[in-house]
């Protein structure tokens, strides 16, 4: 029986394990896949205060072994169901567990584009997000692939640190929100391409150029793909009240249910970054360890 | 001009400083006193992730050299009065500068006792917060100062982690929530001691007991002084609202003023940790990135 099980090893479910760990509970934390989360394949983070300049993966390796070293165990395990109730049984493709209170920590995934050399450019010309990566493209040309307001937010915060962008979107017409246009349609140095896709991507080790499908070749050192994102909730979806877009509704990191916490980029707010993914795992776990005292 | 000052160099305010460099906008920031702020002074941080084990004096300097690396200038002058409008002035002992929007970030400190050698101790027993250094007193006796929430609430959540908690408190009933004092009466460690102060404490390098008033000595390894926190808001108590307790009040890290943006322990809010900060400092360099996109 544990106090604490966390579904998720990125930083907010690590957060939210250094917290509970520290509070002396019982935790144990879940990952299916890769322990840093999406974090860990970012070729270098300059946004994270107190680790300057370190690649995602070596950030990744530090979550890790400072949760190792605090003794909180990390499995490898996918879990399959969460049955909730006093005691919530977690079964994962390895074994079944009980906990008094679990903490969501599943993330989201960047949409891709589907071609097919598209995921050994990731960190090599493609990058998701403007707020983490967008310095590295100062004084470039770049893409960003999309036409909804992340497409254009993105446009338009490239356009103080880009030389030039392209905006490339599949539709006939901008799906963003009109002051956002607006914005867009001023900036001398943004030309918008529509009705059209990208077909193939350039470049040895890195990128350096695409063709979009009217053939045109655009010479481009980056491209941001902002084509959504999606919520990895598949496993909560009939377990806690989602939003319209898959994200679990949370307030303070709460769910609808009492014992089931929330944290990181699975949730449903405005601003993703790795500073409130750590943010939100300390919330969820300081309000998972009030949970557990108020219920002894 | 400068497109953002940033008043205050702790976490919230560097890593602010951070985003809005990495965006491309003339930033400053302005520290009256210590870089890294309150988390200076801490002896061992383990509850920040990606940093394992480290002095708050290693991560102030790690604060420190990530700012200055992506160039952010960070000058150590007192912000003596801010002047709103379009353009803010910002009036400082050194000079007077102008900018287009101002984050404030100017945190808060816990109140002391007022002993002698106090400040000596902290960090050498004496603590604040127990979500940071509470793990180290595991097994250890402890006494816990005050009697309101936050003291009650650090006596509970200590109780899961120190063998013996003495809540000493100078008032002669608590005067925390109802559920908080029944369930503090219902801890077999906790022993609440009323109508006494500290007068003494006792130690060599480290404190190891207190007299108290009533000259009862506690053999004690470790005591958290939990009487209230006091708002470095006194700068801007007429500049922007705040609430009763002189928090800057905000949604979202934005004032009233739509140029002055606040970030970190001096704002209105319920989880104050170094993760919260961070995530802080962030929101308000987008929010503040945006507004200058928004009125260009």
């Amino acid at each position: 029986m544990y106090d604490v099980i966390i579904i998720g090893g990125g930083p907010a479910g690590i957060t939210a394990g250094i917290y509970c760990q520290r509070a002396n509970l019982k935790t144990i934390i879940f990952e299916k896949e890769t322990i840093g989360g999406q974090i860990a394949s970012s070729p270098l983070v300059e946004n994270f205060p107190g680790c300057k300049s370190i690649s995602g993966a070596q950030l990744a390796t530090n979550f890790y072994e400072q949760a190792d070293e605090l003794g909180i165990p990390i499995e490898i395990e996918e879990v399959l169901e969460i049955i909730p109730g006093e005691k919530i049984k977690v079964i994962t493709d390895f074994g079944e567990y009980e906990s008094k209170v679990v903490i969501l920590a599943t993330g989201s995934k960047y949409r891709l584009l589907g071609l097919p050399n598209e995921i050994e450019y990731i960190g090599k010309g493609i990058a998701f997000c403007t707020s983490c990566d967008g310095a590295f493209f100062k004084g470039k040309d770049i893409a960003i692939i999309g036409g909804g307001n992340s497409a254009v937010t993105n446009a338009i915060y490239m356009s103080n640190i880009a030389k030039k962008i392209y905006l490339v979107d599949i539709c006939d017409h901008l799906i963003c929100e009109k002051t956002l246009e607006d914005k867009l349609r001023s900036l001398d140095n943004v030309e918008i391409i529509q009705q059209t896709g990208v077909k193939e991507l350039l470049g040895d080790e890195e990128l350096n150029g695409v063709i979009l499908s009217n053939d045109r070749k655009l010479d481009i050192q980056g491209m941001f793909i902002s084509i959504g994102m999606v919520a990895q909730t598949e496993l909560v979806k009939d377990l806690v009240k989602l939003n319209k877009q898959n994200y679990v509704d949370s307030e303070d990191c709460k769910t609808n249910l009492d014992n089931i916490f929330v944290a990181g980029d699975c949730r449903s707010k405005n601003i993703r970054q790795l500073t409130t993914a750590v943010a939100d795992g300390t919330t969820a776990a300081i309000n998972a360890i009030k949970y557990i005292e108020d219920h002894k």
